[in-house]
C-alpha cells in the first residue's frame, strides 16, 4: 500500500481571487505581515498497489485527466509508504 | 522574509463529500487503484517578518482565527526561507 500526496497550485501567471480574498481578511484581522497569499489543494490518495514506479505513473496521469487543470494549474506529488 | 506553507485537512472522523467525489471520478476512469481520497487546502503565506518564532506564533493565531475550522479541519504548517 502506497499513498500519494498531492499539491495542486495556481500557475505563477494565474491571478488567485481566492488567495487575494484570504490576504484581505487577513489584514482585516490585524495580520498585516501578509504580502501575498496564494491557496492551492492538497489531497491524499490512498493506492491499493504494490509497485512504486507504477505508482507515480499512475498518479501523474490521474493529474493529468483529472485532478489539475493543466492550462491554470501546476501539480506535483510524493508517493510514500502507508 | 519568510514563507509559511499552510495545510488544512479534514479530521478523520469527519465525512468528506469531495473526497468521495473525486474517488469515483477516478474509478470512472478506471483508476481502481484508489481505495481512498481525502482533500483538503494548501496555502502558501509571504510573511513581511524576519523573526521566525513570531511567524510561528503569528501563523498559528491565523490558522486558528481564519484559516481552519477547527471544529472539523486540522492544520500544520512549516515556515521556511523565502
Amino acid at each position: 500500500m502506497f499513498k500519494a500526496v498531492v499539491y495542486v497550485t495556481l500557475r505563477e501567471s494565474v491571478l488567485d481571487p481566492q488567495g487575494h480574498a484570504v490576504k484581505g481578511a487577513l489584514h482585516t484581522l490585524g495580520f498585516d505581515e501578509v504580502n501575498n497569499a496564494r491557496i492551492g489543494k492538497y489531497m491524499e490518495l490512498e493506492l491499493n498497489t504494490s509497485d512504486r514506479a507504477k505508482a507515480e505513473e499512475r498518479v501523474r496521469e490521474m493529474c493529468e485527466k483529472l485532478l489539475a487543470n493543466t492550462v491554470v494549474e501546476d501539480y506535483r506529488f510524493d508517493i510514500v509508504e502507508g
